[in-house]
């Protein structure tokens, strides 16, 4: 199928060299169509180019899904393990796929257009497995709160990945990287008062 | 002078629409000169790029250094107290000038050159004004696991930083993100030994 050969195409080129390097004219060359059909399979290129980070979420979201506990967890002590692992898996993602994984979130919407609301839906997927271990860490936490709390903790060690693998990476690095990381979740989550009180005026401001 | 006006240029651009729109071409025309005398005074556009992320984090560091206590910190709480307010001013920073912010983390040098080691210093001079908090919060650290531990603090607000203005902003939104940013870094600051014993890990690895 066309649309799946261009998405695989796009794929490809965004894996190896990044978004910048994207062009119509060039997929439509390796794919053998005219350029002017791209635009009647997708309606921009930021459709394509979401349908390409369609799939990496996919990737992060078995990534993170792999390493999770497969019991409940007994204590907070077991759920603060489970986000730490977690934490590892998303720098260990990031290392191993970087061109992708930072297109990901290098990619803006031209001319003001929002995303859609699929590929929003599939973000928020991937916030929810870090809200699993904090049902355990944060019991009371309502829902909605959890769910700011995930996307919090999510930006937090998607900062410290992303600023530490800029530093052209030798193993001995991502061994430090890996450490410092570890004992900051590990920090955050010993900080439960601090983070519930959060939760709780977050939520009386909204 | 030539120089200060391609700068000014460039800057004014970047500041405007990012990265992606600057173009020699436009530059050379802005300013009147040929195209070929913006490689005479720079060695390439990397060089005035990083010139104008150069006035960016000059800017960045007067926003962080204003907010300082004035005083020595009497206590731990006191160094926690300000790590928060560092980290809001970053917030307030990126919301204001969020453009030339995301510039400065998304500009890449091209074809493999690395980053002239004066950018690198002035980057490292941003991260000691989170340094000077842990030298009361962690007064046993030794200065080298304290460097790279403002780095890693520096990154995880950065992180919930970016994220948190991905999200089209409204005003309370940002109040939110405002009391999550707080309330991550109040946890982080509560953890003390969990960040002790990363340090001491780094250390030994390293």
């Amino acid at each position: 199928m066309l649309r799946e050969r261009l998405i695989d195409a796009a794929e490809r080129t965004i894996a190896a060299n990044g978004l910048t390097s994207l062009r119509a004219r060039d997929l439509a060359r390796e794919v053998g169509c005219a350029v002017g059909t791209i635009y009647n399979v997708f309606e921009h290129l930021d459709e394509l180019i979401l349908c390409v980070g369609s799939r990496t979420l996919a990737m992060l979201d078995t990534a993170l899904g792999a390493i999770r506990l497969g019991r409940p967890y007994g204590s907070p002590e077991d759920a603060a393990d489970d986000l730490v692992r977690l934490a590892l898996a998303y720098l260990e993602f990031a290392a191993k796929h970087t061109v992708r994984w930072r297109a990901l979130f290098e990619h803006r919407m031209s001319e003001a257009r929002s995303l859609p609301q699929w590929f929003v839906d599939q973000q928020h997927a991937l916030f929810a497995q870090v809200e699993r271990p904090l049902v355990t860490l944060l019991a009371d936490l309502d829902p909605d709160a959890r769910r700011t709390l995930a996307r919090t903790l999510f930006s937090a060690v998607h900062g410290i990945v992303a600023l530490g693998l800029e530093e052209k990476l030798v193993s001995l690095l991502l061994l430090e990287l890996r450490s410092q990381l570890a004992a900051t979740v590990r920090a955050i989550a010993s900080g439960r008062d601090q983070l519930r009180s959060a939760a709780h005026l977050s939520h009386r401001s909204s």
